[in-house]
């Protein structure tokens, strides 16, 4: 009999059924040429001031839409509907994160035709998301000039679940006394290598660049499909 | 046999587990005449800011100590200890939300004297701290005016589960476009008549008033105890 506390292990079982959707789920995206997109935060760093500005852009020239994750509230999925790209809301209740069999559940049925990219946006949260893989193939971090530059040492672990950070709100910069180089070496401490980009949803700043950058991780995809 | 799912079940017995020994923290506090306040919020919202600032300034006339929670790093408690009282750093690993018993442990052999306050940060979650009582007297919750007004709105298990909402960062209102009366609103929808305090750690707008209000919530308490 396993010495291992009962609510380890039942958590162990629930994280290895999510990986196998997960792995599904990537499976399914990669056959369909979809790139996926996922972001993580606190509550209010801005995913979805973000997000609105990238679909909004994305949708002059790719086919584009978005799942967001939100304990209650369909807030967000109204806002991001002002970007006109097809846009789910998933209510979890009372779960601090989204899981691979909710993201599975809100595309059953869903028809939005052939996409190129879909973005998921998580719960705001900086623990849970951490240890929960949708099938995404990338997935950003976002954090605010105004949280501190320390998040990153004090959530060393979805700072580590992560594959791009985004440095968000960089028009409070200066209001909010935030030390940059500061953030980056934190961030490098916990994620060495990571990269690392700049943007403000309010004045725009860094966000062409950030697009660019994901349309060219999206092409790697597909050549790396093809090969 | 219960037809609960076998997460629900274990989850039900852990929250049971955490509101005994809640219970018995509850009492020791009462018996020991110390009024014990705790911070929730978003990571970033200020908690650590506000506390140092609360902390200085009550201890030039009262007995105070604090604890906090973090998953990594003990950057809170050497921030804290610059106000010269007793602090304790609790490292909570991965687990998203302080709980009875990590406080109890904290506590046990902490050798601190008498206190009139004991303040908890927990850890920066907006999701996990709210089904945890800590034995607190009064729970804060902190909404940073950077984070936008709907947080209640998405966030209201852990709104409703508060006692006293805070509005931070006030120094930043209007660089962050916040709208002050939409989050009044936002949080009154949640959780109707919840005091309302407007802070800034930065120049110190409001915490006096916020002090002295716990000092008169201490009394009540005191009163309370001597009828």
């Amino acid at each position: 009999m396993s010495t291992e506390p009962r609510l380890v292990t039942v958590r162990k079982n629930v994280l290895k059924q999510n990986d196998v959707i997960a792995r599904a789920l990537r499976e399914q995206f990669h056959q369909s040429g979809v790139f996926v997109v996922s972001l993580v935060s606190s509550p209010g760093s801005g995913k979805t001031a973000l997000l609105e500005k990238m679909l909004t852009l994305l949708a002059t020239r790719s086919r584009v839409a978005a799942l967001v994750g939100d304990l209650a509230t369909e807030n967000d999925a109204a806002r991001l509907a002002r970007s006109r790209v097809p846009v789910k809301q998933i209510i979890t209740g009372t779960v601090c994160h989204l899981e691979a069999a909710m993201v599975k559940n809100a595309l059953d049925g869903w028809n939005v035709g052939p996409l190129e990219f879909l973005f998921i946006e998580n719960v705001g949260n900086l623990v849970c998301p951490s240890s929960y893989d949708l099938g995404e193939n990338l997935r950003l971090i976002l954090l605010s000039v105004t949280e501190g530059e320390d998040k990153p040492l004090k959530y060393p672990t979805i700072f580590n679940s992560a594959d791009l950070a985004v440095v968000t709100k960089m028009d409070l910069l200066h209001a909010a006394d935030f030390h940059e180089e500061v953030a980056v070496a934190n961030i490098n401490a916990v994620r060495p290598g990571m990269p690392i980009w700049k943007v403000s949803a309010k004045t725009g700043e860094g966000i062409a660049d950030l697009l660019e950058f994901l349309k060219s991780q999206r092409s790697c995809t597909q050549v790396r499909a093809a090969v």
